[in-house]
């Protein structure tokens, strides 16, 4: 059986990937990165996830000292969506190279373990802010993996699947109902309370796109929709 | 004053490298990796000559459960360089993706504190069997960084500087001479006991280039070159 590796972050978005690439055929090993973001909430409903879709996870404990990140620094305060007045700057919740040291464990791990395929959820629509989900930036660490490792040198490679990249927020949850995700263990949101806060841009995101996919949220029950629709919808206009 | 990030192990490749970051009027940052090597006592070395150079340092605990490597899993044999039959294979202290993993975290740590470079001590000459020792595995990360970090995009970029790459074992050792560089204090063998085991691939090119240069290496004394000399010499021709 082929074997991929799987980031999962406890979010819809590598939830939904996981489940597809279970579906490819791939036995899937799944790494879960506590690198010190303030929503720790998302690694327990990663591992949850994984336990669900009956797949081996692992959690690395990351260390990045130096911050340089409003999703790590609880001294930063995380932006409130209607107050993001550009949407083509980079959010304080960019982490400096997180999706880079995430591939580079994921690589290492497929090398060891003779994985064939790395999978990830990165999409550019909700999340254009962040350079590293960008399609451009795989095609250049495809490029590291031929020259940089065993498995490319050899010629055996080790692909990078992005299968979301091209996909909406709505379009991802369908498929995501479609797959049979359970998406009531997923977590999105930044601040990692008791419940999703309603104003981050991750909770905005998600709102947004079980409305557009006239889903209801089975973690929210819908409520967040509710909530934040005013707000919504008065910022729709300075947003995509 | 123009800031790097200086990968330092503790051997003598990138010792000379933070002391020529330096000499270029940077002001250096070394990280130091502890990733489960069985050689930790580079890790205390590198520490040293950080201290030694007058540099902060910080040490970076990495966790590779998977294994995959000589230099990790102490169940594997580190091989002896007489035993080594194809100069083309890549040895078994290969450690899938380490250099990407070193340099994604350089990468984060050099955009959060805003450094223009990140110095390396890689160079193909000795270690050629390593992929992620190669000019074009720099070449393919640059563009990895370019296009996945704010910096990339800011189009302020993060230069990966490779001073090493050309240079032979014997050109190092004379250029750390002149730099300086307190030789005595670096670690270079793979086995890590109390003296260099004079038998591995990484105490081999060390003597090797220390009797290329002409200069007595300070911290065997000069005595593993002569210890070592009939087993080398029986071995060159098999060998560059």
């Amino acid at each position: 059986m082929k074997k991929a590796v799987v980031l999962l972050s406890g979010g819809l978005d590598s939830a939904t990937t996981l489940y597809f690439a279970r579906k490819q055929g791939y036995k899937c090993f799944c790494l879960i990165f506590d690198y010190g973001q303030r929503h720790k909430k998302e690694i327990e409903s990663a591992k949850k996830i994984a336990r669900e879709a009956v797949c081996p996870a692992q959690v690395i404990k990351i260390n990045l000292p130096w911050g340089g990140s409003s999703l790590l620094d609880k001294e930063l305060k995380i932006p409130q969506r209607y107050n993001v007045k550009s949407n083509s700057a980079i959010p304080s919740t960019y982490v400096p190279a997180r999706n880079i040291i995430f591939l580079s464990f994921a690589l290492s791990f497929a090398e060891a373990i003779k994985a064939e395929a790395i999978f990830i959820g990165a999409h550019i629509q909700d999340y254009s802010g962040y350079p590293d989900c960008r399609p451009e930036f795989y095609r250049a660490f495809k490029k590291v993996i031929l020259t940089g490792t065993k498995a490319g040198v050899e010629k055996r490679g080790i692909k990078i699947q992005i299968p979301l990249i091209r996909k909406t927020k709505a379009q991802i949850i369908r498929k995501a109902r479609q797959l049979n995700v359970p998406l009531a263990l997923t977590w999105s949101c930044y601040r990692g309370g008791k419940v999703p806060c309603s104003e981050c841009d991750s909770c905005y995101y998600r709102a947004k796109g079980f409305r557009e996919a006239g889903i209801r949220d089975p973690l929210t029950k819908g409520r967040l929709l509710t909530q934040s629709r005013d707000v919504f919808e008065v910022n729709r206009k300075g947003v995509p």
